[in-house]
């Protein structure tokens, strides 16, 4: 359990003050704050109450959204993510995931200049605040408004065209690239170059009823978990796994019954 | 319109029958016939109908599902495949679209071994049939359980392990394929190794609200259509441009209307 981390969105019904008092219960020893769950808190006193409760924050989720028609809009989204780093900093997260972006309409190719701008615009404070940042592909099924990077093997381009800055690296998120042929060499890649700097899990369920909201508990559905775990752990990861899951089904039901279910399901992954 | 083919399924309140009589009216030139419409109806028969209405049968819609647990069941499906040979020679259709098939939980490499292997095993039958097979790559969001293969790529390389026969070739799909960034690479390599065998279309709705039967009609949602069109023509495609939209929305409404509606997006992306 000593790698195990949850999201504060993964049990959304819970305050974060409820998440720092239920989290440590399983043997959860690492957090990802979602920005919501920030809201109308002083982030240092979240800092001081999260070491408090023995959890390691891992990430700040999310920045990004890059992409859009204006270059005032553009702004805004690169004004929204020095925010986050902010914030993060003061958390004392080492870590803001991006997802990345994209306008129905805009190509993608389009998207992802604007991506790779985007990101660049962030580097100084980024390197300022000690704050690394993580682009996370999403599946495929998101190119239209969330993400046009949609491979590893595009996140590693941007990584590329940025100049390989140590600060911006991968999440690998085990939903959205379990189907990518190219996963193996691409997570090896990931390792070689330093860029391995967040490993998601959750699962695929047969079927899945909802784009957004019906991500499945790790044994729920047809992901090779264990498989892509050890790839990242052979690629060189000792981070945290971070349990993410979006899921109505999981968010109607009593939430220490779920987080009982997080730890009984990562254990049988793991054991 | 001379190149404007629909698919019955596009229709599916219709029956065969129906499609035959409404098709032609908006000036439809061609006919994709799925095996639902042809049940209870004699092939010969339906050729003969078919030829009367002034529409091309443009290929069988489908075949496919290699991928399963047991050999009995791998050959259960080849035979099923066989039959759809017969039916589309039988119907004077010169291709059978192969949706391959997947099985939850068995790898992705695994069922796209079997995929090669019972698209080998349908060679000798097509090539006396003189019908073709077209591998149609499926968007990774029916990885689990509907097809492995999910890139031009990956359809390239079962083509390329089956030692490329003329008769195996790729049914391009725009509500498949439009996010992958090789997509334009993948599309000529398609043009120069004579395996362009099918073109299909329908759009990518914002937001999508089911993963099956939320597809959009032309110019509802974010697809590059005719950049992918344009692409598929440069590689040397001359065939028919297939509407394929499987959609609770539009099958709610007035068939009728609906092929009007269809008729005027299809001038729209090609005026």
């Amino acid at each position: 359990m000593s790698r195990l981390c949850v999201h504060t969105i993964t049990t959304k019904p819970l305050t974060l003050e409820q998440c720092l008092d239920a989290f440590p219960k399983r043997g959860v020893t690492g957090i990802t704050i979602w920005r919501q769950a920030l809201e109308g808190r002083d982030p240092a006193t979240v800092r001081r109450r999260t070491a408090d409760a023995g959890l390691e924050v891992v990430s700040l989720c999310r920045g990004g959204f890059f992409p859009a028609h204006s270059p005032a809009d553009r702004q805004k989204a690169i004004d929204d993510n020095l925010l986050a780093i902010s914030q993060a900093h003061a958390l004392g997260a080492p870590l803001v995931v991006l997802v990345c972006g994209a306008v129905p309409g805009q190509s993608l190719t389009e998207s992802r200049k604007q991506i790779t701008d985007g990101i660049a615009a962030l580097l100084p404070a980024a390197r300022a605040a000690g704050v690394k940042l993580a682009i996370e592909p999403l599946h495929p099924m998101y190119a239209d408004d969330r993400s046009a990077v949609n491979t590893m093997r595009q996140a590693h381009e941007i990584c590329d065209a940025l100049g390989s800055p140590e600060e911006v690296g991968i999440a690998v998120d085990v939903y959205h690239v379990w189907w990518d042929p190219e996963l193996p060499e691409q997570i090896a890649r990931a390792g070689r170059t330093g860029r391995l700097h967040a490993f998601h899990l959750c699962d695929w369920k047969t079927p899945t009823v909802d784009l957004l909201n019906d991500r499945g508990l790790m044994g729920e559905g047809c992901i090779p978990i264990r498989e892509i775990s050890d790839q990242v752990d052979a690629a060189g990861f000792t981070g945290h796994r971070e349990v993410e899951i979006f899921s109505d089904k999981w968010w109607g039901i009593d939430q220490e019954e779920f987080l009982d279910r997080i730890a009984r399901s990562y254990d049988l992954v793991y054991s």
